[in-house]
């Protein structure tokens, strides 16, 4: 699914049952982590027309989802608070070669994948959860993320040639799945 | 205006019409800036709900500002890129005090500070540009810089008494005026 070089393993189904407040509260660090992550690559090419406009849309829809796991949290009485975070997002950032344009395509492709993981895991949950409203709200978020796979992946293409991107992507995809497959203990959306 | 202790003195419009390009790239790089400012206070106080909100909505209606700039450049065939910052943002962010709660007080209030000289300064050009298409963008910016100085100001009463905030806003306004006067010999919007 989405390039992903793995599915993930049951184990982390029995971490959401066991631990699904901590999970909800890490997805809504998630939105905002990948908002902030969309800014910066904005930043950091500034002079790509394109990739400021895709990355702009980016910054405000997971903005736009931080809020809606916000209003998920308060009307179930959860308060939303700091948790330490799982060592997917540092993991997959040390992938990430470090001269341009190498590293242009990297942090891109790296963000696409952190997308596709998601997306695939809200497939999961709304395949798995008996909660009516859960169900809805992961089959809602599940098209966007899709989407922004696939806009990090074209904007990739800005800094390499599309075979080189493809191979990359590939590469970093064998190397996230390794990640995922050993997990962490700490019950997140990525572990 | 907005609690400004100064208004912008002649020597900038004269800035402005010997480098009204330079001003233009420049004013594209402060809606980023501002958009990332906004987003590093939702990060840094994330569990204060109203103040999230808040920043969110400032954070996209930079970004939408930024691809306005943008749009006006390219029609007028000016390439947008990387220039040397002004020494405004620094001199500022130097006069935060480092413990909490009042560093909350003061970043907000900076922000607060930055948008109403961006306020007074575009009102300014709406009445000293003859370019109409210019005049008129300028006027259709003006508002939201003013809401977004009163969001800030009402965003630091939630970490100190209305009484200290206003305390505290008159005393970095002093300083901002100070800054202001003394001026950069870069031509940029906060110049």
């Amino acid at each position: 699914m989405l390039n992903l070089q793995s599915t993930t393993p049951d184990r982390w189904l029995r971490q959401v049952d066991e631990n699904l407040e901590e999970i909800l509260i890490d997805h809504a660090h998630c939105e905002n982590k990948a908002a902030r992550a969309a800014l910066n690559l904005l930043i950091a090419y500034v002079e790509n027309a394109s990739l400021c406009r895709a990355m702009s849309e980016i910054v405000c829809e997971e903005l736009e989802h931080f809020h809606l796991v916000l209003d998920l949290l308060t009307e179930r009485g959860i308060r939303f608070r700091r948790i330490r975070q799982s060592n997917y997002g540092a993991q997959l950032s040390a992938l990430i070669r470090p001269r341009e344009p190498e590293r242009a395509v990297d942090r891109l492709l790296v963000a696409g994948l952190i997308e596709a993981r998601s997306c695939e895991r809200f497939d999961l949950l709304r395949r798995h959860l008996d909660d009516p409203q859960l169900v809805e709200f992961y089959g809602s978020l599940f098209e966007s993320e899709a989407a922004h796979h696939a806009t990090y992946v074209r904007c990739a293409r800005d800094f390499a040639s599309d075979s080189d991107v493809e191979k990359r992507l590939h590469e970093l995809a064998l190397q996230e799945a390794r990640i995922i497959e050993v997990g962490d203990t700490l019950p997140r959306m990525h572990s």
